[in-house]
């Protein structure tokens, strides 16, 4: 058997402790012994966002938890600016035109972050927009955007500012408290080393005068549900039991670590992976990259698929471009569970093939 | 260590089998591998709920799927006829008043099911009626529903019929096709025997015409997005990798004994725990009990919560009454991972404990 090298910008690899906490025998969620994962989860959870704000824990891909940020602090014919920079910029719009949300577009372009003095012309120029949309790392592009500059601007309005920091949290820098973040958006399958099926919403108290006001329909995602419960470390629904307790165990690990020294740790390997695939003559794709995932530009010569296939014959998983940019970028993530000596491999293997198929870059 | 039973109508035991599937490495979703687990999960769904209609899986708890049901299906001012006669109709009717749908009650009795002459005259009372709401067992009271005769006065309208199935597929007898449901929800947790986080909805032609005309808002939970990707056995968001994964090593366990067996075990089970529950004197709940849970009334002298308690610190875990229920009865779910020998079990020390607390009932 060839050893999987899962390089992918969720899922990642769940290291084997997480995965026997989640395969021992279920237990009951309205009991007190669950409710201490909930307390725990919580509790460390808000050391992640770096915020004394409760977060609100989902049953749903990232993509509930984004539609959750509209629907709960929004009202039909609401404007909204939306920094549009990639697949997931999209994802907000599309969920804003789908509940009746005016969306006022900042385009961006893919693999280039906005420019924060955009955000504050959008906002003189419509000083009716409730929210501004953007992300930590827009992971279609790989590029980090400027959330801390963008947070000054939209705190001196009466704007909130939420942000998916789905693939973002825990690799790329990020305080929700103090850079004037609203509402900050998890998921579980990124450096939460956890698989897919939970996601995130902490929320500012200028976000809940919003929820307040807020008129679009909800009931799965309300934010009040979970809101009322959390002090009870309770759940509105049946919660995803085992990936929850997966959660737990994975928070402990990072939480023995060190926040901060988690982060420096992806920064530091994701510079080691900048500077490998440059020293292999390949150019990074994004002009601000992220520390959680790496795009890489691919000459013209080179068929991305038939590299990403050859690849995955002797077990290196990369993940391709997505929308504009599939067959143009290749990207390979470092976060939560892949470690230094798997990426040191993986790219070398890389180096082997690159060579193998005669390819010179 | 005491061995745990644990017995609530959800979650239930996930069989070791199972389990190990889902601690095994993760693979990515958009890779034919993972594309193999989804296209086997979706054929033999279709087997469970008895019917030819594509069943679409969301990341999500039950009631997630529930709030699906309303949103694709309806538009705001529409009049949907929903039976309430326990915690989850009363559930649907919530879901309804929250996304501007009038609910024309049919009030039940919390033990009874529905008589099929009300659907009946609900409808002809309220011609305009788009939908009617109801349950295959209604979970809180342990109550199994005369579906096939509501399907065919349901059917004789321009109205749909959803079933929440969510507590009762795989344990109480059940035709999707057959009985002309037009939406059946199902739940991970239940017989399924995978842990809670994944739902369902089965849709049919009838129901997909009135998905083309609703204009609820929605996005997460569209069904439009879900079924244009059915095909290729893809899904709009990241899935829950790992429970899909369980689910389809679940599906495969349950097709080699056979769905009907499957069924008529639980059937056989539920009447075993009904007889010895009777035997030591103790009351069924409901007037028409269901297969997959029964609910037991406790006399008037008995402590229900602490009986719960005594039951718990011998590793036996029964669920109590929800809502308006709290303290009178308490529930045994027989469905899934549960065997008939950890029943009998767990039966001996309900009975042992009743002796021990000097209660005679």
């Amino acid at each position: 058997m060839t050893k999987q090298y899962l390089m992918t910008p969720g899922p990642t690899p769940i290291p084997e402790k997480i995965a026997e906490a989640m395969a021992k025998p279920i237990i009951h969620h309205r009991t007190p012994q669950y409710m201490e994962f909930t307390k725990a989860v919580n509790g460390n959870l808000k050391k992640i966002f770096k915020t004394a704000n409760n977060v609100l824990t989902f049953t749903s891909s990232g993509t509930g938890a984004m539609e959750a940020s509209v629907v709960n602090t929004l009202s039909k014919g609401d404007t909204a600016v939306v920094v549009i920079g990639g697949k997931f910029g999209e994802r907000f719009a599309e969920i804003c035109n789908a509940y009746g949300v005016n969306v006022v577009p900042i385009d961006v372009e893919w693999g280039a972050a906005p420019d924060p003095s955009r955000v504050e012309k959008a906002l003189k120029e419509n000083p009716d927009a409730k929210a501004v949309f953007t992300h930590l790392c827009e992971t279609s592009t790989a590029t980090v955007y400027d959330v801390k500059s963008i947070g000054n601007i939209v705190a001196k309005t009466d704007a909130i500012l939420v942000v998916d920091a789905i693939s973002g949290l825990g690799s790329d820098e990020f305080e929700m408290d103090k850079w004037n973040v609203d509402i900050a958006i998890g998921g579980s399958q990124k450096a939460f080393m956890i698989p897919p099926g939970l996601s995130f919403c902490a929320v500012s108290k200028k976000a809940w005068e919003l929820v307040k006001k807020s008129t679009l329909p909800k009931y799965y995602f309300d934010f009040k549900k979970y809101d009322k419960l959390i002090e009870k470390s309770d759940n509105p629904w049946t919660p995803a039991i085992t990936l929850v307790i997966g959660l737990e165990k994975a928070l402990s690990i990072i939480m023995a670590e060190g926040v901060d020294n988690f982060i420096k740790r992806h920064m530091r390997d994701a510079e080691f992976v900048r500077q490998y695939l440059k020293e292999l003559g390949l150019e990074i794709f994004p002009k601000s990259p992220s520390d959680a995932v790496t795009a890489t530009k691919v000459p013209k010569e080179i068929d991305t698929s038939k590299l990403i296939k050859s690849l995955k014959a002797k077990g290196v998983i990369f993940a391709g471009g997505q929308g504009e940019l599939k067959g143009k970028i290749f990207r390979i993530a470092h976060m939560g569970g892949i470690n230094r000596e798997d990426l040191e491999r993986a790219l070398g293997i890389l180096k082997e093939t690159l060579k193998e198929e005669n390819i010179k870059v």
